[in-house]
């Protein structure tokens, strides 16, 4: 069952660009028991896609081609496809009534070559979803379903899981029974995961484990392969239990899961909400908790107090803490947690203060360090760290160590972050 | 001077992680004058990888292949190149080294077979960096220079910039002269981009118009090729200034310049700050302000007020405009402005609030709806957008958006937004 991608654009191939909507494909098509086994990323260039097409097409049993469907000059698949399977271009009906449409809705009027462009293909072509916006279509070849797509990741996307994959089960059948299970794990790095795993993996037949840093986080996918969907299924569980054991609270979130969503439920069950200061991190604590949907039932407010006077004014830090101790010290953290938490009287906050650099580090407290503080119904608590990696990956680390502190002390009452404390 | 990635990854053709590192690869080469052809994606396979590699080398100048040299069952890169090549596998000393300096350094003690698998090399294999923790390594075949790269991006990256590309213009000789330019703009469709540009493109010889969707931003790039780099210097400059003309202040910023790095400079020219209140976007305005190192010069405070109480209780919101107006309207959204700036003092205030979704729209206020509002020391005005797409995109050009409409203030002095009010 095993198929290719291949996505054109010298946007891709140049590097200007990252290929997301291939990963998307394949991931979509291996959660239904079809393998991608090749993704072959070529400029737009017609020789070489025309090569490229023809070699494919003998190889594999399904092929996607995403990109060069546009109306612009570099938007050349259509006549590739046309030289390589020797294919005359025909004016298609749908798309011209598609363009139309949307001239009235919009008001506009696309000049004639535009049109001429977006409409003509090749013989034989179908157009997946003709009542849509996007032109992405299907065309056999010796038996072999091709589907172009547009290379605009949200076209791309609805094109695969509503048409390319229910078309696929039409013309090539079920694919193998596919178990797959994501955990995502924060403190550990991957080799420590790994030797905690590495034993499981030999238990069960087609089971693999693949380890994925993820930063911060480490990504663990377990893929189980079989014969019949029962017996995949319950060998999967049973995998999985045993992963939960071997890494325990290093576990934040499964599948499509988040640490943040994760942290929101335990909140819910407890009836309490969480409040952040930020420094550092600018507002990423509290973007990530507002990433999850419904999140105003857990997330009250966020402060970002980036001046040392926005500080003092808004959190009640005392000017002496930040003159003797400074703005990136347990004191000032500690001090930043408890006046968001009065203020807004949540039953947790969280605070952040801490250096991203590249400037501000000194030989005591070097770039990376970052002073986090929980605080909670029953006490206060900051802890110093040291993050490494430059601005960007000291403030995500950041992020992710206080929300996961919140989640550990959710889980099990105790005071001990993912994440060693320098 | 053309070459070909080969990118060796399960977690890479089952999509589960986005190949970013092929693309940070092929723009450091592109930038340099060094193409890369065709990027080939494949899985933890030997004979397919045995295949890819003698494929490739038979049609390039230079070849990089990245992943698979890890420590862990699934890395079989250097079994691969052995079997391709028929070269036997050494124990490289540096590598052993290299391992003993890193288990000194924590405190670990790492397996035998660990340690094995990671310094057995090809026959003829030079590290690329002895020094380093990364274990890249270059191997001669065929006159041909092959690059074995570790595929963690930040090792792939430092390797790139810092090894291949010096080593392949040693071998290589210079790139062919390439002057390349990126404009990013925001306010404009691809299409209305395009529509503005393209005449500008035929007007010079080597010169090439990509336009790459870049969502909030569209990316406009802009290469010239031609043999001497005077030459080509010149007309870049010229086709640079008429397409800075061309779409006046759509261009947010040019290269590797930032919407949020530009305002902040343009504060920094008025010696002002900014102070910023926001709702849906839960902190996500002031965390792409503070991306910025050093925007403490001019970014004092952000107060994000997730619940109406805060919006009262922080940012004085009249209780009787949330009852009477709703949360999400002009009225509030200028109160939260008025009220961040007054208490930070600053000269410039923004605010967000909006329906993010995917709950909380109404027929008159429909998901996607937001409320921006900026003060400046003369005035405070809101309008009323209406975003498209999912909670994600309606926080992210809403963020863009708040960041867009300060930025023209600074640079021109009206109170028009790039994106257009609803």
């Amino acid at each position: 069952m095993y198929g290719e991608i291949i996505a054109i654009g010298d946007e891709l191939v140049s590097g200007k660009t990252v290929n997301t909507t291939s990963s998307f494909a394949a991931r979509r098509l291996f959660d239904t028991g079809y393998s991608v086994r090749r993704i072959v990323v070529i400029g737009d260039d017609i020789p070489l896609i025309v090569e490229c097409l023809n070699k494919s097409v003998q190889r594999c049993r399904f092929l996607i081609i995403t990109g060069g469907l546009g109306p612009t000059a570099d938007d050349i698949t259509n006549e590739a496809v046309s030289r390589a399977f020797e294919l005359p271009l025909i004016e298609n009906q749908q798309i011209l009534r598609k363009i139309s449409d949307c001239e009235k809705r919009h008001g506009l009027s696309y000049d004639e070559t535009f049109k001429r462009k977006l409409s003509m293909l090749p013989e034989g072509a179908e157009l997946l979803n003709p009542d849509g916006h996007a032109a992405g279509y299907m065309l056999m070849h010796g038996g072999i379903p091709l589907f172009f797509l547009p290379g605009v990741p949200h076209q791309l996307e609805n094109h695969v899981v509503e048409q390319v994959i229910p078309r696929l089960r039409e013309i090539l059948g079920k694919g193998r029974s596919v178990m797959q299970k994501t955990f995502k794990i924060f403190g550990l790095s991957e080799i420590e995961v790994n030797a905690r795993l590495s034993r499981i993996e030999s238990r069960y037949s087609g089971l693999s484990i693949g380890y994925y840093p993820n930063f911060p986080e480490v990504h663990v996918t377990v893929t189980l392969k079989g014969q019949s969907s029962d017996e995949t299924r319950s060998a999967c569980l049973d995998a999985c239990s045993a992963i939960r054991n071997a890494l325990g609270l290093y576990v934040i979130a499964e599948d499509d899961d988040t640490l943040e969503a994760v942290t929101g439920r335990l909140l819910v069950e407890k009836h309490a909400m969480v409040s952040v200061a930020e420094s550092c991190t600018g507002g990423l604590l509290g973007q990530r908790l507002t990433d999850v949907s419904g999140s105003s039932a857990w997330f009250d407010r966020g402060i970002t107090t980036y001046t040392n006077r926005a500080k003092e004014e808004l959190l009640n830090v005392p000017h002496e803490f930040i003159e003797k101790y400074g703005a990136v010290s347990s004191q000032v953290a500690e001090s930043m947690a408890e006046g968001v938490k009065k203020l807004s009287r949540t039953a947790y906050a969280l605070s952040i203060t801490g250096i991203a650099g590249p400037t501000g580090g000194s030989v005591e407290k070097p770039v990376g360090t970052v002073y986090i503080a929980l605080s909670t119904p029953e006490r206060t608590e900051a802890k110093r760290f040291f993050f490494p990696g430059g601005r960007d990956k000291v403030r995500a680390t950041a992020a992710e160590t206080a929300l996961d502190w919140l989640r550990r002390h959710l889980t099990d009452g105790s005071f001990v972050p993912g994440y060693r404390p320098a």
